[in-house]
C-alpha cells in the first residue's frame, strides 16, 4: 500500500477551487486517498518573484474567464466577481493547518470556498470564517484560539518550508511518491501516476 | 459554417511543441479546421511583464518535468535537455508567418519543432532553419530572402499586434469565434467551444 497522494494548497488560490470541489467525487470515482496540506503559497510565491496576475490585467481576465468555463465544465457554482485577492490569507490557512490535525480540513475548506465562491464572502474574515468552522463541527472561539496562537502561527510556517522542500510553487499541487503535479489541470494526470504506483508499477 | 479555430504561437515556446504536434490529428479526429497564426510572444510577454520561467529555476525545473511526461502521455518524441532560450526567436517566426501567407505553415513548423525538440538543434537558426523549410518544400534562399525583407519584419509585427488585440498574452492560443483559450491543456476545452459554433449551439 502506497502513501496517500499529497494535496498541497492555499485557501487564497484562485484555481485551487477547481481541485478542492472535485476531490471527495474524483477520491471516491478512482479509488484515491488524498491527504490534505494546506500552506502559505503566497510567501513562496513573494520569494521567488512569482507573481502570475497582480499587476497584469489582461492575463487576470483571462484567469476569471478560464474559471468561469472549467467551473461550468465540472458542474460547480460560481457567482463572479468574487473579492480577490483575500485580506486575511494567513488566517484561513492557519485554520486550516490545525483542522489537518485535528481531521476536519476537507470539510472546512470546501465550505469557506463555497462562502468565497458562491456567496462573495472573503475567505479568512467574518463572516465566512466562523460559518465554515461551524459548518466543519467545530466550535469558532476554540479553533481560533488555537490558529491564533504561537503554535499555530508556527505551524503555517512549518507547513509552508515542506511544501518549498518538496519543490512546490504554486497551488494546487499534488504529490505522488515525490512526483510533483502543479495545477487543477494536472490532477487526472496525478491520480493517473497514483495509481501506477498501487499497482507497483514504475511511473 | 463558422470560421476555422485560430492557432496563435509562436516557435520559441516550449508548451507549444504539445500543441504543435498533435494538431493535425486532433484537427482529423474533430473534423476541426485550424488556422495557423505564428506571432511574436516574446515581444508582448515583455511588454506586460509577464516572464514565468526566467529567474524562477524551480518553476523552470517543473516545467520541464512536466513536458516530458505530457510528452510522453501523447506518444511525443522527446529529447531533454534542449537549448532555450532560442536565440533566433524572430528569424524563426518571421519565416512561419510568410510559410502562414503561402501554404506551408503546418509543415514548416512541425518540422523546425521536431529539429529542436528531437535533434537538439534551435529553431530559427541553421542548421533547423534551411533543413525545415527544405522539408516544407521551399527553398531557403527564396524565402529567407522574403522573410527577412522590410516587409516580412513588418509581417511578424502585424501579427503581433493583431494577437495583442485579441488579448493574447502567451503561447499556444486557440481562438474560437473571439473566444480565447491558452496553454497546450486548454486544447480539448476549445475544440469542445468550436464544436458549439459548428453546431450551431452557444457556447
Amino acid at each position: 500500500m502506497t502513501a496517500p497522494m499529497e494535496f498541497w494548497y492555499s485557501i487564497g488560490s484562485t484555481y485551487t477551487y477547481l481541485a478542492v470541489m472535485r476531490l471527495p467525487a474524483l477520491a471516491e470515482q478512482y479509488g484515491v486517498e488524498f491527504s490534505w496540506r494546506p500552506f502559505n503559497v503566497r510567501a513562496i510565491m513573494i520569494e521567488m518573484d512569482n507573481i502570475p496576475f497582480a499587476k497584469k490585467p489582461v492575463k487576470a481576465a483571462y484567469m476569471w474567464r478560464d474559471i468561469e468555463r472549467r467551473a461550468a465544465k465540472f458542474g460547480l457554482p460560481l457567482r463572479l466577481p468574487i473579492p480577490y485577492p483575500l485580506p486575511e490569507l494567513e488566517q484561513a490557512n492557519r485554520v486550516a493547518v490545525l483542522a489537518a490535525r485535528e481531521g476536519w480540513c476537507d470539510a472546512y475548506t470546501i465550505a469557506t470556498y463555497r462562502h468565497w465562491f458562491v456567496e462573495r464572502n472573503p475567505a479568512g474574515s467574518e463572516p465566512n470564517l466562523s460559518a465554515s468552522i461551524t459548518e466543519a463541527g467545530q466550535d469558532p472561539a476554540r479553533v481560533l484560539e488555537l490558529a491564533n496562537s504561537d503554535d499555530g502561527v508556527k505551524a503555517l510556517a512549518t507547513a509552508t518550508d515542506e511544501a518549498k522542500s518538496l519543490g512546490i510553487f504554486g497551488s494546487p499541487s499534488f504529490v505522488a511518491d515525490g512526483e510533483l503535479f502543479w495545477g487543477h489541470d494536472r490532477l487526472e494526470d496525478a491520480i493517473e501516476w497514483q495509481h501506477n504506483l498501487d499497482q507497483g508499477n514504475p511511473g
